[in-house]
């Protein structure tokens, strides 16, 4: 027989819920806490559905984990070994879009506050689960929204992030933090003209190669203890037409900056400016910040999560800032510690996504640990 | 009464003879020189027609015209004052699509043949026309074609392309060669990756921008006397494919020499893999020579072209090897001193596309007075 963590999983990854729809996944599980004397309020904006489900009103330390029911597409389906809304189990690892990102974690997290209420009905402070459907999109109906609205009703302390930080064992990697990210569309200007009369005309490409140049090979900070240093990439570079024989009047660069708390938005503004203006380029900046780094200096809530992990796989978890961007960055601003904690990242995203059982099993465990430790002593 | 090369002017401006179709001009030209004693020969690739018309079988120098009877797109008729195939005249000046580039100086080379013939039926040598309707396009059916056909039949010592070479009146410059055209697509090899991780990634952007910037300011040659240094310029540069989370794999650019003889295809390429080898770039070069750089060494013909343009409009032409390539580039290498020399550029391409009746009749006696010269004394 399967443990309940499991089928639960099957259940969710058999929802069709690629981005944004959620496909009925946060009624199953609002009805299933329900169950529970679990409370619930559910916010649609657009297409995008998100939840808070939450147990206890008593005073005491409350602890929130976030988590989202959407996944991105299965891809080639034809390179899939099994439907990937199937659920295929075999040798012991469950298959399917979702298992690791994460509606593994998901089902973790649900069977976790089950067991607890269960347990202890009456317990001090407040256990929740947020859920949006709309993480791995544009992100801008989902907890960027849904949180602000629940910020005061429910003030929280601690908050568990769901996503796939574990590398090779479950627990080996947490997210104390994540960098923000920063968009930036610059346009160089020079002046069109036809390559027979370079004289009437100022090639942008060539203006702007000293200072792309430059840019590239920045020091735009040391980084920190717990971040590495700034970094820029250009991901977009555009001039011309197609046209062979025209001399481009603009170059459009758009570049990403991951950036440590050490920089901010303002600073690296600054800097990039100093650049564009030491090379003398006439040019014009739209930036686009996606995401404020964040970063957990809650000693007591680090400690709790390590133990827990250490407790349940005897591990000792390393702590990084790693990775892409998270929903954590709308939850941290209101002064939430966050961290994150979940199942392999080795798969997500990809074809035969998969987590093993047993990962799953020590995720609920984890979590369930967690939140004694938290809310009971 | 208007002049004679005006009404001709005016029959092919009215027809509308956009690349590549000739739209009956070729057929006009030839039955008006049939009856004054000129044979021809035409030769239709694909949409392209191309015609050799000819005078004179006997010893003695030969001369031959060079135009084309195809006009570019009106672009926004709306602009136009009057219908660009209406052949609008006013004040002394003629309105259409192509009468500067080049029915105006087709008509006037046509008058100056058969005025020429009329008066030296039985002159030496041989003057000819030979007209395309595809300068404007690819080119690759016409003269390119069709010049390696009628080489060896008619060998001509002198070639004058009517293209509008004239910049305030006519004559005041006229073309003694045309630099070459060779475009270049430059391939740069980085490795793709997202965007929080580069260092698992290589950007090709950043990897390329110092060879950017040193093939911009670059000196491939010096020139000569007759032509400025070789020019080099980037007309289009891409990479990403517009998502803002990746790192490219490959940067894209297309560029394109403008070069003097001093320089050759070979010599460039060198250069170029030079500057890429020194910055230890991976890449793709793919070559394509639009045109072979030609220039006119022939004294005789030059100060025969200069007098004739000083006889009739007193002014002393400036030589020089400026703008784009024109035809002449398939005429010159087989052995044919190749100068250009037509009505004043200003409007071409343009809407409102116009040139001043008595330029076209100066251009009319200057080719009357070089037929005279070259071929009379």
């Amino acid at each position: 027989m399967e443990p309940e963590v499991i089928n639960l999983a099957k259940q969710l990854i058999q929802k069709p819920s690629y981005t944004p729809d959620d496909a009925g996944c946060q009624p199953l599980l609002m009805n299933r806490l329900g169950g529970h004397g679990f409370l619930g309020e559910h916010h649609r904006f657009g297409e995008v559905d998100n939840v808070l489900i939450w147990h206890g009103d008593e005073p005491g330390p409350a602890l929130m984990f976030l988590g989202h029911t959407d996944v991105v597409p299965p891809g080639d389906l034809a390179a899939w070994t099994h439907d990937p809304l199937s659920a295929h189990v075999e040798a012991g690892v469950l298959y399917g879009r979702g298992v690791a990102d994460m509606k593994g974690s998901v089902a973790a997290m649900v069977l976790a506050m089950e067991k607890f209420v269960g347990q202890y009905p009456n317990h001090r402070g407040k256990v929740a689960l947020m859920l949006t459907s709309d993480e791995e999109g544009i992100a801008h109906d989902g907890v960027k929204k849904f949180m602000p609205l629940m910020a005061d009703k429910h003030p929280f302390d601690y908050c568990l992030v769901g996503e796939p930080s574990s590398s090779k064992v479950i627990g080996d990697t947490v997210r104390v933090g994540r960098r923000g990210s920063l968009h930036v569309e610059i346009r160089i200007k020079g002046k069109q003209g036809h390559v027979a009369y370079p004289q009437n005309a100022a090639n942008p490409v060539f203006l702007a190669a000293k200072a792309i140049d430059e840019m590239g090979g920045f020091m735009w900070d040391e980084g920190n203890e717990d971040f590495p240093p700034t970094s820029f990439q250009i991901s977009n570079i555009n001039a011309g037409s197609g046209v062979t024989n025209i001399i481009p009047g603009e170059l459009v660069i758009t570049a990403n900056f991951r950036y440590a708390p050490v920089s901010s938005q303002h600073s690296l503004e600054q800097q990039l400016q100093m650049i564009l203006d030491r090379h003398q380029l006439k040019h014009e900046l739209v930036w686009q910040l996606s995401g404020a780094p964040f970063h957990c200096k809650d000693e007591n809530f680090k400690e709790a999560v390590a133990e827990s992990v250490f407790q349940i796989t005897g591990v000792r978890p390393e702590f990084n800032t790693g990775g892409g961007t998270s929903d954590g960055r709308f939850v941290a601003p209101h002064g939430i510690a966050t961290m994150e904690l979940g199942p392999i990242n080795k798969t997500i995203h990809q074809v035969n996504e998969c987590e093993k059982i047993s990962h799953l099993v020590q995720l609920e465990n984890i979590y369930l640990d967690l939140i004694k430790r938290l809310l009971l002593k």
